[in-house]
């Protein structure tokens, strides 16, 4: 199962793309921090976003779609642009008959870490660990790839037990 | 010259179409109210948006498209759900390689009543006048109405004068 980690934002959005095997091992595939900060306007970005994560589709052929889910931004105006470009990916990805699964960034800790107060920068870490990655990634990609483990780990204790773990039930 | 104006939101997206002729008089062509609460997770709804629009689009073949600017919302969780709705708009608009247009309200309502501080009744009124409707119509399709009428005058006071109106000019 191939699976694309989507971390969305209106100046840089990241994505990542891991392989995981009928074991639960993941490999890593790709990833790319889409950087729009100052192409055009609003518009021109989401655009940027849309068609840059549809050629990613295009090209690697991801199965499954996940995504951070945001309960809430520091303030309005940024919730907004965020809200817009979390929307152009959601697009890009629902467009191309992908369905999408949406974690939450506690969940992402705990799935990756194991502990879901961990700092970003564990989160980095036992990113390249888990994928063998040398030397440091931006952070954004970094955080796609996180995503993507997530749901890779989820699909696998899904699998493994026949039913949700009680720590994912309240997502459902 | 078909306006396509749409009002997003996270649970209602208001569309309106209207045709411009060479002496810049409009005449109304569709309305609708796309309603997505209650289906389904958010990517779900935000792909009932995307798949509406571009299937409005591909019946109407519009040739330009406006859409509202937001300058805040009333909070930051609003703001996001309002971000995605908006991003997902956009989205269907771009991916079939129309360009947007955005106005902020206040320039839709000095387009449509006269006054930048009109309130929705006089707009909602207004836009039945202008092109004709009998009966009341659904606000946000009423909104997506408004919004193509205000692109229509902009354009042509723009093409009447040669260059922008000062009123539009912090727009651009």
């Amino acid at each position: 199962m191939r699976i694309l980690g989507i971390d969305p934002g209106s100046q840089r959005t990241g994505v990542g793309i891991i392989d995981v095997d009928a074991k639960g091992r993941s490999v890593h595939v790709f990833h790319e921090t889409l950087t729009v900060l100052g192409e055009g306007g609003f518009p021109q970005r989401l655009k940027r976003i849309y068609d840059g994560l549809c050629a990613i589709i295009a090209e690697h052929r991801p199965g499954e779609v996940a995504i951070e889910r945001v309960f809430m931004a520091r303030n309005a105006d940024s919730a907004l642009k965020l809200g817009q470009a979390r929307g152009a990916a959601i697009c890009a990805a629902v467009s191309q008959g992908m369905s999408v699964h949406e974690y939450a960034a506690s969940e992402v800790k705990q799935a990756v870490v194991g502990g879901g107060r961990a700092d970003k920068t564990q989160v980095q870490h036992m990113v390249s660990v888990l994928l063998g990655l040398k030397g440091p990634i931006q952070a954004d990609a970094g955080d796609a790839l996180a995503i993507a483990l997530t749901h890779a780990h989820t699909r696998a204790s899904t699998a493994r037990v026949g039913i949700p773990r009680s720590a994912w039930r309240r997502r459902r």
